[in-house]
């Protein structure tokens, strides 16, 4: 089945392509051009002057979780500040629910991702933090998403030492997650994993074959981004605190700095230096960091708008690094672009133009979502 | 027809009244309290534990317009700073619209408001600046909007002298558009209206028994405040950069200090001292200011998630400043509460409660909207 979409007002498609009409054949795009050049298809659909692009890349989530956070976060607002230390609620929660709960929690919120646009999710373990636990959130996570990533090293369980639980998630941990996953993490941070240990937890993961990225960077300047470009991980996550020497080490090397706007808000920490980061020729990407703690949105929108108003980044930098972006930061050149041979990912947007997305901000603005070829909003 | 509300996870009624159902009755609010003792009703709705609150009352917006300024926001990104001249674009296109399009201009914006939960809007011509598009400005937003303010000392019409136009303003243009509106204003602010300029207007308009209102202190310290609290007005909106005088004459007055967050962020100004004028003891709204130039937005959620994230107002202030705050900024008592006798508008969250207004950024929450007891979504 194939469809031909015209009335493309204005197309973003993060390569050379461009256009004013494509055609979605199966689950891929098969052409991409001016209407009147637009080959033969099943169907027609004209989106009356509409923006497309493709569907956001949400590169980094959370969402194997139980439990409400809702009153932490109020306390938060009324001046509490933000520590690491909340993520023990949630696993506690996590580890008390049955499998059904926890696959209807990521269910729902894939759900509401997707009316927003939202194509491609990865989604991390982290909230069970023993053998059992951790393989079972993956292997739920599995169920819903496309990339899923180990992040038994998400804190040191309270009562528990350290170096005996970096052991044992290296080792036995690590054994039994690694065939459900195809990335391994670790939160690089005060209060959570110190280099050595998330050193030792990333090489074993490489040696299993995993893919790499870091938590790093979030709370304060600290050793996580030097970790992941020295280990080559796909991507370093947070970089709301960066030297001018982390900013020389992305720019340099091929690992992707995810900026999530939305948990430094959350948090009411400062706003990552995006600006920075691009002047230095570093790659952004932009992820919802979707969690019940520091970050409880699924809204890319939103982390574009921010990004835009707030970060000085242009719109068109926003949109790709929520789209391409992402998609480098989880080593895929199949989505995150609108090209011949790539997935069927699209967004329409109720709006002329990629603009709109900064210049109506909280206006919902999804008009239409195709994954992998099928029309779902 | 009556219809008991029963389910409510939440009820914010600004109010003392309290409980977990509530009965509409025709365009009213008939009884609220626990749903054990609810009285008999026509229909039952159960909204399965979701939050309820008022519909947002959204006390300044500028709907009557034409013309397109997406490339002018494009530019402000790209680092251009804001200026009020912009203002003059969207003049030469309201002027050159017919009738037709700039109703459709603002009912198209209504609609879109009411999906999100805005039952109640303030919009105000400006975009005329000659009788005859003023008139038709007025006009046009009584067919759409409940409050309707007379803006005709937006901007000093390119080439024209400012004393002449403040004439013209006070004079012929306020005898013609005076009966279509409840509502006089005038843009305070350097590159606009002086405090002499400003005070000759509003007191022309006074005597014609039309209420106070005033843009000040948008782009600097400026004499908008001290003016508004002068005269009594019912509003003083912007107020993005106000000194401890300011404050203290707004927390001792019955003057609305209304603040618009949403263009602040979208001209890239400081977000204003919410804490300091709730702490005085000022009432404060929160409204869109929904624009072509500086704030293009209809979202209340977003001015709500803003003002907590940001401004550090607690949820329950920012909710009420959304709400409450409005009616009091229009000098309204039958909206913007629930409680006996109020109109019935109703926004239901689709989350348990208003704290996930903030707690998560961006996510479309508007599950459902009364508006005059007539469910609309
Ligand atoms: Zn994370
Ligand atoms: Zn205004």
């Amino acid at each position: 089945m194939s469809v031909l979409i015209t009335g493309i007002g204005e197309l973003t498609t993060n390569t050379d392509e461009t256009g004013d009409a494509l055609v979605v054949d199966g689950d891929r795009i098969a052409w991409v051009g001016p209407a009147a050049q637009a080959p033969a298809a099943d169907e027609r659909v004209d989106v009356e002057g509409r923006a497309v692009l493709p569907g956001w890349v949400d590169s980094h989530t959370h969402l194997v979780f139980a439990g409400d956070r809702t009153a932490e976060f109020g306390a938060r607002m009324a001046g509490e500040p933000y520590t690491a230390g909340g993520i023990a609620v949630t696993v506690g929660a996590t580890r008390g629910a049955s499998d059904e709960q926890l696959s209807e929690v990521v269910r729902k919120h894939v759900a509401e991702a997707l009316r927003q646009g939202t194509t491609s999710l990865e989604t991390k373990t982290g909230y069970g933090l023993n053998v059992r636990d951790e393989v079972r959130s993956a292997r739920i996570a599995g169920e819903h998403v496309e990339e899923v990533t180990f992040l038994g090293a998400h804190l040191v369980p309270p009562g528990e030492d350290a170096d005996t639980y970096v052991d044992l998630v290296r080792g036995e941990m690590l054994d039994a997650v690694a065939p459900l996953v195809r990335w391994a993490d670790v939160f690089c941070e005060k209060g959570a994993f110190d280099y050595d240990q998330s050193k030792a937890v990333l090489t074993a993961a490489a040696q299993k074959g995993l893919g790499l990225r870091v938590h790093g960077n979030q709370l304060g300047e600290g050793p996580g981004v030097r970790l992941a470009v020295e280990l080559g991980a796909a991507s370093v996550d947070h970089c709301t605190y960066l030297s001018s020497a982390d900013v020389d080490a992305l720019a340099s090397s091929d690992t992707v700095a995810t900026l999530l706007p939305a948990c430094d808000l959350s948090t009411r920490q400062s706003l990552p230096p995006a600006r920075a980061l691009l002047d230095a020729g570093a790659t952004v990407a932009l992820a919802s960091n979707c969690n019940p703690g520091s970050s409880y949105t699924s809204s890319m929108a939103f982390c574009v708008t921010t990004a835009v108003l707030q970060m000085f980044m242009s719109v068109e930098e926003a949109v790709r690094a929520a789209t391409l972006g992402g998609a480098r930061a989880l080593r895929r050149d199949d989505i995150g672009v609108i090209r011949v041979g790539a997935r069927a990912d699209l967004h329409v947007l109720d709006a002329p133009s990629i603009t709109h997305l900064a210049y109506r901000p909280g206006v919902p603005l999804t008009h239409g979502v195709w994954k992998s070829g099928d029309r779902v909003i």
